[in-house]
């Protein structure tokens, strides 16, 4: 988003970027429960001086140089929560649940790093963070499309009556993926899945059918 | 657990240790639900054969050669999992487990490195994994007893009829951070709070108030 933003915006105003994320959903905040994001710029001073304008006690912000981690984070865990809610849906557990995180952080790490970003970033406030909250927490509306299929509904018949960011990053991540050469299986069969017709079930036994190996990015 | 095994076993058994840890409810493997975990050995050879000779179709091993960090891993997630039933029992939300979660994860990082453990280990299976598991999943005794403190009761009541090896290995990792000179934030409080009668608010409140600084480990 901060590369759209800065084709747009006058350059002046290029080093006065910074991306805010992390997990946070927003009635919470407005509870004042303890919430920790990430605020990304690619100018120290730009990060320092939000996060100084911005935290309070209860909100805090951690700061980092890595904008390109920051918004890959943010954007792909809303494919991967379509993916968590279909484990629920398909009555899977929470094994199954904690593995599609820690495979899905791998996912996104790679195409972070295929783009200019670095792996700690991903398994920060921005990355595990927001993943865990998006794929645990009931409040996710990518989580309740990925549940529907799951449980056997048609994913176009999902899509005319439900809608969230995932379903169209999706597309976006599964380009990307392509364009840097990167292995993303299961943002894959996400995409497969809502926009190929690729029956869940097929989705999910081609995740298990991977030949073994090594655990590393 | 490998360093105590190899100074009671003979040597020759050495290069036949291997660790295997992961998100594993042990109910859900008995359904047979996809389950993946790490299989840590020093020798290469060793995690291999272990890998063919126990890996289904939906249980699943990955392999490394990081028997420290899947140990790491294993241990220090129980004694994050007491401090996520306190933000359970505190009533907060998703956002400050969220946090607490891979703030969690940067500790344990921290202590594994401290220790000639490699950091991917830790975004692995074996670490978020588990932790994402332990954490959220309600069947872990960890996390109970942190909800029972969170909600008021006093430590050493609840010690006194409910017992979990995070209470224990709070004590292990407390020491270890002190010799490895690691900054274990949320592992002290919790120390503090089951055995050093600190109150659960005011472990709270020593988070809260720390420093904002940049996010790194």
């Amino acid at each position: 988003m901060h590369q759209v933003m800065k084709q747009i915006l006058p350059s002046s105003a290029g080093n006065r970027l910074a991306a805010l994320s992390g997990p946070s959903f927003a009635r919470e905040v407005a509870l004042g429960q303890p919430t920790n994001l990430s605020i990304a710029a690619e100018e120290t001073e730009t990060a320092h001086s939000v996060q100084i304008q911005l935290s309070s006690r209860t909100f805090r912000l951690y700061t980092t140089e890595d904008v390109i981690g920051v918004e890959i984070g943010g954007a792909i865990k809303n494919v991967l929560a379509i993916a968590a809610g279909a484990v629920d849906g398909l009555g899977l557990g929470h094994n199954t649940k904690a593995a599609l995180i820690t495979r899905g952080i791998a996912e996104m790490t790679r195409l972070a790093l295929a783009m200019g970003g670095h792996p700690r970033t991903l398994a920060g406030l921005s990355g595990i963070g927001d993943l865990v909250l998006t794929c645990t927490g009931h409040l996710s509306r990518n989580r309740k499309i990925g549940e529907a299929i799951g449980k056997g509904e048609d994913p176009r018949t999902v899509l005319k009556h439900m809608i969230a960011e995932g379903v169209e990053t999706s597309k976006s991540v599964h380009a990307l993926a392509i364009k840097h050469k990167v292995d993303m299986p299961i943002c894959t069969e996400v995409y497969q899945s809502l926009h190929e017709g690729k029956p869940i079930q097929a989705a999910l036994e081609s995740l298990l059918s991977r030949e073994l190996k090594d655990e590393v990015y």
